[in-house]
C-alpha cells in the first residue's frame, strides 16, 4: 500500500566529505552533523533546502476519558481547538516564531468544532470508543484515517513543502499512547504510564490498572494495523497515516513527543524505511517516552522537560534542523577559507 | 567597580501567575518557563521584549600553545579571525539565520589580522604568555581588557540591544580554561582536561601535566581575577568583563560552552549577581564542562555534543530563548480563550 523507498545510499561519502571538511574539527558540531547528513541523504547532496515547513495539528476524542484517566475534562478538546483557531495556544506561537504554517484538523472531536475558523473537517467520529469494553475503532476507520491523512500530505506536497510536523490534541490521548506502547512492545506497562496533563497518584494507578487489562484483553494483537484500530485514537491514525505519506513524498518528518512517538512507532512497524525521514525532535518529561525513544533506538534533539503535546517539541526543534542544513550550505571548508587542518 | 544588581523580585508572583495562566498544564513548558520567568524578572513582568541580539567573538592566542596541548597549530587563530571576517564560520552561520548581529573582536592575537574587513582592535598583546613560565598577563592587562570589553558593551546598550552572546576563538584556550577551574574550583584536574579539538591521547596526557603543575605553581591564587591574569587569555578576560557589563546594562547574558563556562565561572567569583543575568545554552562535549555547570548549579538548555566554541551553542539556543518570550507574550489564558481548568 505505502510505497516508501529507503533513502538514497550513493552519495553518503560524498556528504560525509563535506561536513568534515568544513572549518571546524570533525564531529565537532555534534547532533547538527548527524541532521545534516539525514537531510542531504533525504534530499542529495547539493544544496538540501527546507522548503514551506509546514505543521498539522490533530484534535480527537477518546472514549477512555471515561475511565478518568485524564487531569482534564473532555470538553478542554474541543475548546484547545477553538483556542488554536484563534492563535492563541503555544504551537501557534512557535509556528508563527519560526514561520512554519499550521493547519488544524478535526480527526474526531466529540464536541461540534465545524464552525471555528480555518478547522479542517477529517471526522473519524464523534470520539472513540472506549478500549476498555470493545475496539476504539474499525479497520475501515483507520483506512479512512489514512486515505484523509495522505490527501493532506498530497496537497502540502504539490505545494512544495517538503518538511513537516504532526501535533495532537485529545484528553486521554497519553492513555492511547500507552496502551499502543503496551501491544506493540515488551515495556512494562508501568513503564509505559506517566501523569500526563498532570494527573494525581489515584489517576496514575487508575491508568496503570487500564493498560495492564487492555494488555490483557487484547493479548495476541501484534499487527500495528490492528493495535492501532484497537486502542489507538482518530488524532494518532491520522499522525500514523500523515507520518507514511510524508515518508513517500520524501519529506523530513519532525517527530514530537510521546504521542507522536506513539504514532511513530505505529509507522516503524507498519514500514520500517519510515524512520528514515524522521528527526525525533525532544524527550518528553512523560516517562513511557525515555523507554520508547529507546526502543526505537533514537535520541532527540531536544531535552527541556516538555509535556503539552501540540507538537511543540518540533516546532522548537525546527530552528536547530534549519541551522544543520545552514552549516551544510554555507559554512567554508578548510581549502576555501584557507585554514590549515 | 562592577554596579550589578540582583534583578527585581517584587513582581515574581505576578510573572509565575501570568505563565501559569497560559492555556498548557503548570510547568508543561518545562525550561522554557523557566527562561520566560528569568527574563520577566530581568525586563519586567510586562511585555517582556529580546532588541537586537548581538554576539561577539573574541579572538586571542596563548602561549601555553607551545606546550603542545592543542591538536591544531596557533596560526589557525588568526586564519579563523579571517574566516569570520568573511562569513565562513559556522558562527557566521548561525547568526545570520538567527538575525544576530555579530561582531569579531582582536582580543589578542599573534597573527596579524589588523587587515580583515570588521575586526575590532582590542588588542591586548601578541599572545599571552606561556603561563607553565610565568602569569599570563598583568593585572593592569586585565583592567585593560574590563575597560575595552565594557566599552564595546556600552555602545550596544545605547543602540538598545538587550540579549548578547559572546564565542571564543583561541588556539589552546580549554587548557587555559581548565587551568582557570583547577585554580578556581576543587574539581581534580583530571576532570577539568578534555580532549579540545581533538588532540590524542598523549597529547591529552600533555594537556593534564599542565593543569596539574599549574596547580602546584599557582597554589594559594583564590582571587578571580589574580586566576585571570595567571592563567587566564585575552579572549578569556575580554568574555569577563563583558559579561559583567551586560548585567550591569541588565541585558540576558548567552552562556556558551566550556570556555564561555571558564569566564562564567570568574565572573560569577568576582560578582555573584551576575549569574541571575546568565542563560547557560548547552553542554559541551568537553569532559570538564560537566563538572564545571554542576560547580555553577545550572543545567543548560541544550545537549547536542557541540564543541566548537565560537558561540555556536548560545546562537543556537537563541530561538529558545525567543520562543520562551513568545510564549510568555501571546499565548491566550485559560480565562480569555474559554478553556477549563
Amino acid at each position: 500500500m505505502w510505497s516508501i523507498s529507503a533513502v538514497e545510499r550513493s552519495e553518503e561519502n560524498q556528504i560525509q566529505a563535506t561536513i568534515d571538511n568544513k572549518t571546524k574539527p570533525q564531529g565537532s558540531l555534534g547532533a547538527l552533523e548527524v541532521i545534516a547528513k539525514q537531510v542531504a541523504m533525504i534530499q542529495g547532496a547539493k544544496l538540501p533546502k527546507l522548503k514551506q515547513p509546514k505543521f498539522w495539528v490533530f484534535a480527537g476524542d477518546h472514549g477512555v476519558a471515561e475511565e478518568s484517566v485524564s487531569a482534564f475534562p473532555q470538553e478542554v478538546t474541543a475548546q484547545m481547538v477553538a483556542n488554536f483557531c484563534q492563535g492563541g495556544a503555544a504551537i501557534n506561537v512557535f509556528c508563527r516564531l519560526n514561520d512554519i504554517s499550521l493547519s488544524v484538523v478535526d480527526a474526531g472531536v466529540k464536541g461540534d468544532v465545524s464552525g471555528f475558523p480555518g478547522v479542517i473537517d477529517c471526522s473519524l467520529g464523534k470520539g472513540t470508543n472506549n478500549f476498555c469494553v470493545g475496539p476504539a475503532m474499525s479497520i475501515d476507520t483507520i483506512e479512512l484515517a489514512f486515505a484523509r491523512s495522505s490527501s493532506l500530505l498530497s496537497q502540502a506536497a504539490q505545494s512544495g513543502t517538503n518538511i513537516v510536523g504532526f501535533g495532537e490534541m485529545g484528553i486521554a490521548n497519553t492513555t492511547s499512547s500507552a496502551a499502543l506502547i503496551a501491544l506493540l512492545t515488551d515495556i512494562p506497562a508501568s513503564y509505559c504510564v506517566g501523569r500526563g496533563t498532570g494527573i494525581d497518584a489515584d489517576g496514575l494507578e487508575r491508568k496503570l490498572e487500564v493498560i495492564e487489562s487492555v494488555r490483557d484483553k487484547y493479548r495476541g494483537i501484534d499487527s500495528p494495523v490492528e493495535a492501532l484500530a484497537t486502542v489507538g485514537g482518530f488524532e494518532i491514525a491520522m499522525m500514523v497515516g500523515a507520518m507514511l505519506s510524508a515518508a513517500e513524498h520524501k519529506m523530513v518528518i519532525l517527530v514530537d513527543g510521546f504521542i507522536a512517538s506513539a504514532a511513530a512507532l505505529v509507522a516503524v512497524k507498519m514500514v520500517p524505511e519510515v524512520k528514515e525521514y524522521m528527526v525525533f525532535c525532544h524527550a518528553s518529561a512523560e516517562s513511557g517516552h525515555h523507554y520508547l525513544l529507546q526502543e526505537l533506538g533514537v535520541k532527540p534533539l531536544l531535552d527541556l522537560g516538555l509535556r503539552l503535546g501540540e507538537g511543540t517539541g518540533a516546532a522548537l526543534a525546527f530552528p536547530l534542523v534549519q541551522s544543520a542544513v545552514a552549516f551544510y550550505n554555507e559554512m567554508a571548508s578548510f581549502d576555501s577559507a584557507g585554514v590549515s587542518q
